[in-house]
């Protein structure tokens, strides 16, 4: 394996373990306000897509880091689109 | 060209192209706090390796996917790191 093909594999796990922290963070605050829905929309549709094209490909790494980040996204969907308790007012 | 390839095209499609709507999103409400750090940070991070390893496999759409996607991330960060302005001051 060379140093390209290791940053390959830094790059994927980068970008897929990017996703822990923000959905902590969206967990903590419970707000995505600030996240677009459309790059939801756009991004999750997008990463089903490189899963697909990784099962064609079958290379599992390209499988498994889409599938982990769109477990992720799931997370930060659920919290941006789910009715949020009315909190306000038992307070 | 498969259907698997037309996959992978239009999934670099989204995935870069969900960037979009989501720095107009942040200029719109110049705020990006719903936004991890350590998101941005790790995200930007791979996507600058994912450049690399594109040039390595000297693939147009991986160079250009991901140096597009790294433009759009440096808009994102200059709204949450930059200092804002006191609005509340001059109100």
């Amino acid at each position: 394996m060379n140093a390209f093909e290791i940053a390959g594999l830094v790059a994927a796990t980068l970008t897929t373990g990017s996703f822990v922290p923000q959905v902590m963070h969206t967990l903590q605050r419970r707000s995505a306000d600030d996240i677009s829905s459309l790059w939801l929309v756009l991004f999750g549709t997008g990463i089903m897509l490189w899963f697909v094209y990784g099962l064609w490909l079958n290379s599992l790494p390209v499988i498994l880091a889409n599938a982990i980040t769109f477990l992720l996204l799931t997370v930060i969907a659920w919290i941006k689109f789910a009715p949020r308790p009315a909190a306000e007012e038992t307070a």
